[in-house]
């Protein structure tokens, strides 16, 4: 919904509540960041979500994975790629990887508001909060996200009832990667991290995919879970959260195009390779742009 | 064996037809350097082979890993983390990371020349071509080792005869540093890998191991590979060709107490924790120093 006004900086927006918003502000791509090629899980929800919207991606690839980095590094890195970002012109950012979520979030708001700054956490544990009725939830990620421990927080915080378990699942993420996303092994790997976790509280009935890697192994993890086990995915919750916060906000668009732009900062043929499969669309190396985070104070 | 003469900066060994050094330089530490916990299998290799030696070991756990990098990231990187040593003073090099052995020797011998640095790839390929009986070996690595073809051409170039087949196995490394270096999943893993290859050729009887997390799933190797191949370990090699290095260069300690320095550049919990399995024997994060390599020019 375009301004007629060209001089007007400030859109007036009559047909509905929607706040007044600079045209131009709507009319920005949403940017979403990564450590790699997993948060195009994320991406592929965004755009079923809003296929109006324009995005930008990038995927900081020269130092993933961020899991087994410490906190003090993620939130460096995490600055700079939104930087690179916030430098192109986006209405909003999507942290899509979990442990830059889990760590930097508070960083990037401090330093880009008023521009909304939407992590993967919150959504997630709401999205579980929600579907569990025992409120006995599970939560897998990498080894980083679990011990940041920030699902833990933020299901305890919305209800203290809530039994939370963590359970790190390394291996997905590689065989995600690898492409290995069914079959043998990948059952027997999902069995091997899920069994121990649902023997010990067999209450468990919500478990949360707290890893952007993890949904394209979800028909694995379907057939390891017990029968009656909800399986959110915070890539679609994410997805959900932002089409209303952008619509709370007057930043929706109501119509477009849909285009994507895609940054690496290493491995542009590999990043079309394995990100293919997790955008679920094929694109090729000279579609990604390559940048430099160095450059980047 | 110690010169007698404090004066002298130059230790004159008459016993035998060791070139003369200086004797401070016999007393040096030895260099290893890797991406992360992988290389560690080389320093366990070099503390057997070379017990009175003592060791500085950097993994450069902040950009781990190197094998999905680009040549020219792992370049300044391997650059960086070798000037931390250097700077420490140490008597060689040893490149435990077959990526950045493919790729950055060159550049660390022009920067640090006369110091001797020495690469896991030559060692690998050498000890697999005097294996060899058929002339048809095959080499497993991570995605970049292979894609770089540094083991493909050692091996060509000595015999040009020889048939060289590569796969990548970047599961193996997920599946070392989780300890699930044996069982069930780990013998399926390798089975898938490793089947296609066998039975695309099956005069192969050589089966080099081109990355240094490879070593701890010698078990499930074993148990899948045909009767009669090979397992040649580049971090054994590399140890027996160093050993033969320094004994030639007249910088072999004839006696000492054989400590170790273990320096990374994040998560010294995780690295005592997965590194400890790498090195064979147990250490704690309190005996991990953490350095920071962006201050390095």
């Amino acid at each position: 919904m375009k301004s007629g006004h060209r001089g007007s900086a400030v859109e007036k927006n009559e047909s509905n509540n929607e706040p007044a918003v600079p045209a131009q502000a709507r009319l920005l791509p949403i940017g979403v960041f990564d450590s790699g090629v997993g948060g195009l899980t994320v991406l592929r929800a965004l755009r079923r979500q809003l296929p109006s919207e324009q995005f930008v991606y990038l995927g900081d690839t020269a130092r993933l994975p961020y899991g087994t980095k410490s906190a003090h590094s993620v939130r460096r890195y995490s600055v700079q790629a939104a930087e690179v970002l916030v430098r192109r012109g986006i209405k909003c950012l999507i942290v899509a990887c979990n442990t830059a979520s889990s760590v930097a979030l508070e960083d990037l708001r401090d330093r880009y508001a008023p521009l909304p700054v939407v992590g993967v956490i919150v959504p997630g544990s709401e999205a579980a909060c929600q579907a569990t009725r025992t409120g006995h939830i599970a939560v897998i990620a990498t080894e980083g996200t679990i011990r940041g421990g920030a699902y833990q927080r933020e299901i305890a915080r919305r209800a203290s009832t809530n039994v939370v378990r963590a359970q790190a699942c390394s291996l997905f993420v590689a065989l995600a990667e690898e492409g290995w996303t069914d079959g043998a092994i990948a059952e027997a790997v999902a069995r091997r991290y899920l069994n121990e976790l649902f023997e010990a509280d067999p209450r468990i009935d919500t478990l949360l995919l707290g890893c952007t890697h993890f949904p394209v192994l979800i028909e694995p993890l379907r057939r390891v879970v017990p029968a009656g086990v909800s399986i959110v995915d915070s890539a679609w919750t994410t997805a959900a959260y932002v089409e209303q916060d952008l619509r709370d906000r007057g930043l929706a668009r109501s119509s477009g195009a849909g285009a994507i732009d895609l940054l690496a900062t290493d491995g542009a043929e590999r990043f079309a390779r394995v990100g293919s499969r997790f955008l679920g669309e094929e694109f090729g190396a000279e579609q990604v742009e390559i940048v430099d985070l160095k450059e980047i104070a």
